[in-house]
């Protein structure tokens, strides 16, 4: 095989084989095939895109360019969860929780933030003591032990898609359902669950801006999963505006912590009874999903689940103490109130600013080398569809960078206040079951 | 300004500024933009186009990324003459001796042949002691002494597209026509000649296969010359099967001289005095094509053409004995006939097919390192249209190698023998004046 002719085999719009597709990622990840080969290659996709065989092949080639997960040792169906990517977007910590306290074995890896968006492994380590790095014996030994592991991803995961996906950042090709399909289902088939439920964020804080962009994603998502021998599920969720109050860190743990308790904000609860219904359906725990939400809202209202985060903490070295004593966390010494200057209804808040003001309090990363500020953020007392009054407080941020100023005005920018009643953005927007 | 948004501008199909264009050809060429990036952008050109404007606007970045050759100091109009390349084609050795003894001065710089083409400096190096590399400033004294020189490429023209061609070669980037034209006239608005007849070549032993694809090139390369303020005229002419009869280079030179005799086949003949003509026509030497072509016709007939190329081959040191005796020029010990095998007309001999047997002969390179064997090649005895009988001979084949064997039947199989009458390609297809 030559690589200058699939290259041109794409760009004339036919179908590539797997051997194909194998010679070209394989050679790409071992040094063989040059950067700008492959960059040409992904324009041509871009282009030209792949079909369903192409984009199982290059799921599943991806998948085992690196160490791939073995869970077999744990009981049960065990059930991933996947957001991608928003701002305040804390579910992970709710819904794992959730779940394993109505018996679905939660094994699962996490990312770290980048640019507006968090990550669960920063959220965590928010936490005194957690530890995110555990080795693949003990992962599988805590879920048999506590039926649950938040971990933070190894560095061995489709070492094919880490290659391609910073060569796509810098060429222009980011945007192609194939692409992003394959480089996000590779990840979670070789984290090793069995079940799998997507949270396909949409508007102005997700990748995707468009509701039929999302929907045509999670639905390959789905589609490639299944094929790939996972049941896969998905939701597409609004992100148009952050999804609960808090944006930050240890204020993010908090949310969660308030949730487990029953004392969440409504969107926030709202989304995570639903995903961890999902999960406790594919999980097999549940005959319907509806079963599978009275079952989720049982667990907080019991107090299962958030002895499960108790347990949680505990196990991965943590301080379970921080769930009844949050000033236990980082804070930062410094908070400034966003004040409302007129009277009106919030007519929207715009999750991309509101997440790029974060990152600028110290609680994102610019650059993955970035340093951040665990109690950092921007905790919003408004949400869309609210009255405000003027000088009522809309937002507090916390920070203890000299550019506070600048970070109120990029909060004051991010938040729409018109003088008619405003209906709040729909939630949860379809489902792919 | 940012590679990777004007990478994005173009793959969604936007029009660049100059300034962009210049940016992303500059800083390829001077390392700051990496060859991922550039294929990238090279592919969403491919599939975008460029527009009048950009292609102009490249082919001027692309010339001044190099030498530019000043010619102001060689009195009257230079004509240059290109031709994008084919099996057989011999003709600068012919029309520029002939322009130049109608009074144009013929100041033009040569590549080497690669792979099924060959080039008009290996032909050139057939003649005993002829030197290609030739000082500027010996360049241009020699062209205002005898009218004409004919020399080597140098390295420092168009860098920009010695760069960028060779990335388009191994990303599967080479098939569109702004990136063509932008590659081919660089090179020759730099070559500092004030007009170009191009000779654009299509069919079976060219790059373009196909007569609307050449007619498409042809059009925007006289487009782009003439809005580069270089007066260009292009002519589409038939590759189908060689051009003459003699493939290889002192086998190609012998059959320039013959032409230049007034001996030489009616094709190369022809195609001669029509190139011949625009070239006159467009240094100003005569006030229409048909006068310059019966100036051409003169010059032949006369033996000024001859005593020009005489003059040319003494000025650049080689010597001109070889135009009365071919036989000091290199040739091979061992020839061998391919033999017709039943009666009948050639119905087509195919142009890529005898270019590939006559680089097996160790007339052509597969590599730019390769040596040649400058008495190798294939002479072609029948033409397409031509009646042979059994047993006549079809071609001779001038090699030393040892797979002798092998490339006689490449040669037979480059010819198709039918029984009925064949009527020959059309030789010259369209003009673009």
């Amino acid at each position: 095989m030559n690589t200058v002719d699939l290259i041109i085999k794409k760009r004339n719009g036919n179908v590539l084989s797997q051997e194909e597709i194998e010679f070209l990622v394989n050679g790409y990840t071992n040094g063989t095939i040059p950067d700008y080969q492959m960059s040409a290659f992904l324009m041509a996709v871009y282009f030209k895109g792949m079909n369903h065989d192409e984009t199982v092949a290059l799921t599943k080639i991806m998948r085992d360019s690196g160490d791939v997960v073995n869970l077999g040792n744990i009981d049960g169906i065990k059930v991933d969860k996947h957001s991608t990517g928003g701002v305040g977007d804390k579910t992970t910590l709710i819904v794992a929780p959730i779940a394993a306290a109505c018996g679905v074995p939660i094994a699962k890896m996490s990312g770290r933030g980048l640019g507006f968006t968090g990550g669960t492994v920063d959220k965590l380590e928010s936490i005194p003591g957690y530890h995110t790095a555990i080795e693949e014996s003990d992962f599988i030994n805590q879920v048999n032990e506590t039926g649950i592991a938040l971990i933070g991803q190894t560095g061995h995961i489709a070492l094919a898609d880490k290659k391609i996906y910073a060569l796509r950042d810098v060429t222009g090709t980011v945007e192609n359902l194939s692409l992003i399909t394959s480089s996000i289902m590779s990840k979670k088939l070789a984290a090793g669950s069995d079940a799998i439920v997507l949270d396909v964020k949409c508007g102005t804080g997700a990748f995707m801006k468009k509701e039929d962009d999302a929907c045509q994603l999670a639905s390959l998502m789905v589609e490639i999963g299944n094929a790939s021998g996972k049941r896969t599920m998905a939701v597409i969720t609004d992100m148009n505006q952050p999804l609960g109050n808090a944006v930050g860190n240890t204020l993010e743990v908090i949310e969660a912590i308030e949730t487990l308790k029953g004392k969440g904000p409504d969107d926030i609860t709202r989304l995570s009874v639903k995903l961890s219904a999902l999960m406790i359906y594919a999980g097999g725990k549940a005959e319907t999903i509806e079963e599978g939400q009275v079952m989720a809202e049982d667990a907080i209202n019991s107090g299962h689940a958030l002895d499960k985060l108790r347990q949680l903490i505990a196990a991965q070295k943590g301080n379970p103490q921080v769930i009844d004593d949050y000033s236990l966390m980082p804070s930062t010494n410094n908070c400034y109130k966003v004040i409302a200057s007129t009277d009106g209804y919030i007519s929207s808040i715009d999750a991309m600013k509101i997440g790029v003001a974060s990152q600028h309090t110290g609680a994102g990363r610019a650059t993955k080398e970035d340093v951040i500020d665990l109690g950092a953020g921007i905790y919003l007392c408004k949400k869309t569809g609210d009255h405000v009054s003027s000088g009522d407080t809309i937002a507090i941020i916390h920070t203890d960078k000299e550019n506070y100023r600048e970070i109120i005005s990029e909060v004051e920018a991010a938040v729409s206040i018109c003088d008619k009643s405003v209906v709040p953005p729909e939630l949860i927007k379809r489902y792919f079951i």
